[in-house]
C-alpha cells in the first residue's frame, strides 16, 4: 500500500464528454483503494489563482453520479494562460508563480492534469518550473494527441456528428439539396472524416487537405448527370483552399462568429445554381452530450491507471492507450508531434474507396 | 368490402418524420385490407405536372422499411404553387389545369395529401376545381394546424431540439458560457417553447411574444449577481424585438443565411461583455432522423384512417387526433385558423410558472 | 400572492421515467414564485412512517439537474399498505394513524401525491382520515389511469419498447426466426398495443384480447407459405389464452420469475417445429431510462398546476391532461374506472388496419 | 487497375451491427473503383447449398441504404457445418463438396467471408479444400478473435448492454433493489467487461473468472451495511462457479431457454432475503440496432481493404485492425487463440481499480 497522499485534479482547456467521468475513476482508486485525499480544482489554473485556491474536496460520494454526466463539474477555462495572463487593464501578466505556490500551500503531493496538448504543455512548464509532481490524461474532441490511440471525449464527438450526418440525410434526400454540416476541427480534421465516413457523406473537407470550390462544384455537376441529385458534405470548421485561402468560423474564445466556412460554400454552391443547400452548424453541441459507453471506458481505465502511475511515484507521464493496454509516455514524448490526419492512413484510404470526395 | 379503387398519395411541403409510415399505413390499410392499388405521386404536385406523371405503384413489400424511415421517399417540393408556377423564363404560370388533368389521366378514385396548412389550401383548390376526391393528413413540424392535437413530425423535431438543449447544458456550465440555440418555427413557436421546457431553458423566444434585448440582458446579469454563471437560451428562427424589428433567419427557399436571430442575441451579449457566448443552429438536423415512436404511431393511425375515409367516400377531410381518438373535419373548417402558442395556454403557463424568461 | 405554505411532496408505487422532473417543476413553482417551503417525503408513506419522518427540504438548486434525472430520487416503494402493513412478525397491522399524525407533526399545508390509481386510493383514504390536503398527479407506465391523456412515464416506456422491437427487427430479418417481446402491462396492454404499432410488431398480445396458441401458430405458418420468414411478437406479461388460462412473468413485489409467458409462446412455437424463437424480458429497463421530452413536459406543466391549485386551496383533486391543457378532477371521479385498451378504439382499429394479428 | 473479377461476399454466424456497412464498402470499392462485379451470397453457405446458388448481383445503388442499417440483409445461419450438414431425415452429411463446386460454377474469382474464428475455420478448410481466394473480416459482438483490436459488432453491443444498465440504475436507486442483466458471452466476457465498467456496475460476473455466490451475497450485504442499499449485477450468459458448475442460458440454437444464470442468481439473493431482486435478459436486442460510428467506421475500412487485398491477389488473409490501421494476417495465425479477458489485462485491472466486484 502506497503511503498517504494528497492529490490534485483539475480539467483544462475545451469541455469535453468524459471529464467527470476520469475524476470518478480517480476518485475511487485513490480515495477508496489507497485511502488518499482528492482536492478537485475548479475551472482549471484559474482554481488555484483564487486566494484561497477554488477546491473542492471529493470523496466516493460526491462522484456517484460522475459517469454518464457531460461537461466537467469542476469546470474549466481555455483563457488564461498563466504565463502571459490577460489582467482587467488589458495588459498580460506572469502569473506563474502565483499558480505554483497554490500547489504548495494546498499540501499537494501530485497533480493529474486532464487536457490537450496546448494544456499539457503549460502545465508542464509549471511543473518544471514549480516542482510538482505531475501526470497528464489525455481529452480531445480533436483526437490529436497522436501518441495515444484514444481520446477522452473523441469518441461521444463522432457520434454526434455522425447522427447529425444520418438526420440531414434524410431531408437531403427528400429535398434533392445539398446539405452542408460544419464540425469542429480547426487544425485537424479526425471528426470530420471519421463522421464523413461513418455518416455516409459525399464530400469531406478538412484542414490537412486544401479543397478547389471549382472542382467541388464541378463534382456536385457531374453527380447530378448521373442521377444523383442531392449530397452530404461535412467540412472542419477551418480549412484551406487551394489558393491558401481560410474562409474560418470563429466560434471561439473571445467572439462568436459563426457559420464562416460552411456559409461559404453554400454561398458558392447557390451562387452557381447547382442546387438548394442548407448549412448546420453544429457548434458546442459536439462538446456536451452523455459520454459514449467507449469515452467512459477509455476515462475510467485512465483515471484508475493515473494514480496508479503517482503510487509508483512515475510523474511527468501522459496515460495514453495504446495497443489495448493503458500505458504512459513521458509528457514532452508524447506532445512532441502535432497528430493530423495521416494523408497515406487508413481513414484517408476509407474514404477515397468508398468514393467520398476529398475536395482535391 | 368496398368497390376497387386506386388511389394517389403525395407528400408535399417541407419533409418531416413519419411521412413514410403514413405510406406505409395507407398502402397496408388500401392494398392489404381493401385490394386497393396505390399509386405514389413524386415530389408532390411536380410529379403530377410532368408527364407521364412520375409516379411509383406501391405495394406491401415496397413499404415494407418504411416504418423507421425519416424523410419522404416520396420526394417533395416547397416551391412550385400550381397556381403560378415559376417557369425557367422567369415568369409564374398557371399550371393547375395540367396537374387537374394528371389525377384523371391516372384514373385516381381518390387522393391522399399529406401537408401543413399552406399545402392543404392548394391541394383543396385543385380538387375543388378539377373534381378530386381528397382526403388530408396534416403533418409539420410547426404543430401549425390548429384543429388536431397532433401533427406528424412534432414530436420528433421537439426530440432533437431537447437533446441540443441538454446536450448544450453541459458544456454552459462547464464554462459559464451563454449558449444560444436556434430552432425552426417561422410564425409559431411550438418548436421553441416545448423543447425550451423539456430542455431546462432559461429564456425562451418565440415569434408570438415580442421580446426586449435590454431586458433580456439585463436578466442575464440578474442572474450572474443571484451566482448562476451560465444560461440556455432557446429562439425560434424568427422572433420580433419589442420595436418590431424582425432580424430572420433565411435558410429556406430560395437562399441560404443562417444565424440570422441566433447571431444577433449572440453580438448584442457579447458587446455588453455579458457572458462568453456560441451559437448553434439546428437547421435542418430538426426534420430529418428516424420519426419517434409517438410520430410512427400517429402516422400509422392517420394512414388507416385515411383510407377508411374513401373507403366510406367522405372526402374533403382532413384526418385529426382529438381526445385520444382519430376523427377528421372538413379540410376549409380544419385550416381555418392559424395555429399559434396560446398566450394563455398551458405550455406559456408553465414556462412562466418554472421561472423560465419569455423575454417581454 | 398567496399565503406562506409548507408542502410535502411524494412518489408513490413503481417509479418511472419523469417523477424527478415533477418534484423540480414543484419546487421552482412553490419555492420560486410563492416563496413557500418543500419538503420531500423518501419512500412514499414509508417516510412519513419513519420517527421522525425521512423527509428532504428542497430548494431550487438541490432541484437542479432533476429534470433530465430517470427514477425517484425521493425513493419509493410499492409495498407498504399503510392500511395492512407487513410487520416483521409476518401479521399485517393498520398503520394509517402514525402516517397520518406526521402529516400534522411536520406542520404540512398540502401533499402533493404523485402515483398510480392504486397509491392514488390509499393517499384519498389517509386524506379523507387525517384531514389532509390532498392533490394528486397520475404517473404510470401503464397508462391506465383512464382521465388523463397523458400519465407520467408512459411514453417513455413506450419508447424503450419500440426501440427493442427496432433491434429485434433486424436480427429477427437476418436469422429468419420468430422474435417475442415481453413488456410491462397486467392488467392494461397499453405499452404492448403503442410499441407493437410503432416498432412494426406482426402479433400484439395484451390481457384485455384473449389469445388462441393454435391460430397464433397457424397465422405463422400461412405468413410462412406466403414466403414471410420472421416474425414480431410483442407480448405483455400477463395476458389470458382463450380458455381464460393466465401464464403470467411475476418479475414483481417478493418474487422473482420471469419469462413467464413469453418462454411459454416460445416453448409452443418451437415444439411445433415452425421457427426458431427467441425471448426477450425488457423488465424494469422499461422503467428507468432518462425521461422522454414529452415526459418532462408533461411533468412540468402537472408540477406547475398541481402548485397553483394548492395556492387556490384547490384540493382532493387530479391533476390531469385533456385536449391540450392540464385540468384536474376530482380524486374519486378520476380513478372510478380503470381504464383498459379499448378494445373499438384507435389503437386497436390501427392495429387491425396494419394487417396486425392480436391473437384471437 | 486490377484486371476483371467477380467476387462474392457472404455473411456467416450470429447477425450483428455493421455486416450490411461491410456489404456497402464491399461494393463501392469493387464495382465504383475497379468496375468488378459483386455477388452477395443468401445465408452464408446454405446460399451455395442451393441450386442454382442463391445469391444478388449487389451494384452501388442497391447498397445505397445499408450503411447505417442493422443485421444483414445477405441474411446468415448459424447451423449448418458444410462437412457435418444436418439432413431431413436426422443425419449428417459432407456437403463441402457441392458447396466448393458453387463457388466455380458462379465464376468467382474470390470470395470474401464475413464472420468470427468459428466460421473463418470452416469457410478456410473449404477455401484449402476447393481452391477458392478467400478473405476474411472479423465479426463478432463477442470481441473474441484476439488478432484484431476491432471486430464488426463489438461497440454496437457494448453500446446497448450500457444503454440498459443506465437504464436499470435509476430503477434500482429508486427502489434499493438488486437489479441483475444478463448479456451474452458464452466463452468470452467482453460485452460484460466493457459494458459493467462503462455502465456503472458492482458486480461484474464473466466466464474468465469463477464466482462463489456465498461470497457475492456477503458483499451485498456489507454494501448494505455501508448504507449502499442497490446494486447492480452484469452478468454473461454463461459463468462458473467456483465449485466449477456452469448454470447457462440457451437463448441459442435449436432451444429456447432463458434467464438461465440470471435467475438463478435473483432467486439465491432473493432466498437469502437480502433484497428486492429482479432480472432482465438482454438477448438478441445486442446483436440488433442500428450500427455504432464506431462499427460503421470499420466496417467501412474492412471493406475496402479486403477488396484492395484481393486486387493484390493476396488470399488467405483476415482483414485486422491494429495501432490504428487496418492490416492482414494469414486466417490461420489470426484464429490459433481464443481472445478471451486478459485477467491481467488492463480491463480487470481497471475494474477491480474502481471498485467493482468480480465474484471470486
Amino acid at each position: 500500500m502506497a503511503e498517504h497522499k494528497r492529490i490534485g485534479i483539475l480539467t483544462s482547456g475545451g469541455d469535453c464528454a468524459g471529464l467527470n467521468a476520469v475524476v470518478r475513476a480517480v476518485v475511487r482508486r485513490a480515495v477508496g483503494t489507497y485511502g488518499w485525499e482528492v482536492l478537485g480544482i475548479q475551472q482549471a489554473t484559474l482554481g488555484l489563482l483564487a486566494n484561497p485556491a477554488k477546491v473542492l474536496s471529493l470523496d466516493i460520494k460526491t462522484v456517484d453520479s460522475w459517469l454518464t454526466a457531460g461537461g466537467t463539474y469542476l469546470g474549466t477555462t481555455n483563457t488564461g494562460n498563466p504565463f502571459a495572463f490577460p489582467m482587467e487593464d488589458g495588459t498580460l501578466r506572469d502569473r506563474s508563480e502565483e499558480i505554483i505556490n497554490a500547489y504548495h500551500q494546498l499540501g499537494l503531493n501530485a497533480l493529474i492534469g486532464i487536457g490537450g496538448d496546448g494544456s499539457m504543455a503549460i502545465l508542464r512548464k509549471l511543473a518544471q518550473q514549480g516542482n510538482w509532481n505531475l501526470v497528464g490524461i489525455p481529452k480531445t474532441i480533436d483526437n490529436d494527441v497522436g501518441i495515444t490511440e484514444r481520446s477522452i471525449g473523441f469518441d461521444t464527438a463522432v457520434n454526434i456528428a455522425t447522427e447529425a450526418l444520418d438526420r440531414l440525410h434524410f431531408t437531403a434526400a427528400s429535398h434533392s439539396r445539398v446539405m452542408i454540416l460544419e464540425v469542429m476541427g480547426r487544425d485537424a480534421g479526425h471528426i470530420a472524416i471519421s463522421a464523413g465516413i461513418a455518416g455516409g457523406a459525399d464530400i469531406i473537407l478538412i484542414p490537412e487537405i486544401p479543397y478547389s470550390i471549382e472542382r467541388l462544384c464541378q463534382k456536385l455537376k457531374e453527380w447530378q448527370r448521373r442521377g444523383k441529385n442531392y449530397a452530404l458534405i461535412i467540412v472542419a470548421e477551418s480549412v484551406p483552399n487551394v489558393d491558401g485561402e481560410h474562409i474560418t468560423s470563429t466560434n471561439t474564445a473571445g467572439q462568436c462568429r459563426l457559420g464562416g466556412v460552411g456559409q461559404y460554400l453554400a454561398d458558392q454552391i447557390c451562387s452557381r445554381n447547382i442546387a438548394e443547400t442548407r448549412v448546420t452548424v453544429l457548434g458546442h453541441i459536439q462538446r456536451g452530450g452523455i459520454p459514449s459507453p467507449l469515452d467512459r471506458l477509455t476515462a475510467s481505465a485512465f483515471g484508475v491507471a493515473a494514480v496508479d502511475l503517482i503510487a509508483a511515484e512515475q510523474y511527468d507521464q501522459l496515460v495514453t492507450w495504446q495497443n489495448r493496454m493503458v500505458k504512459s509516455e513521458p509528457i514532452a514524448n508524447a506532445i512532441a508531434q502535432y497528430h493530423c490526419v495521416d494523408p497515406d492512413g487508413t481513414l484517408i484510404k476509407t474514404a477515397r474507396g468508398l468514393g467520398i470526395y476529398l475536395g482535391e
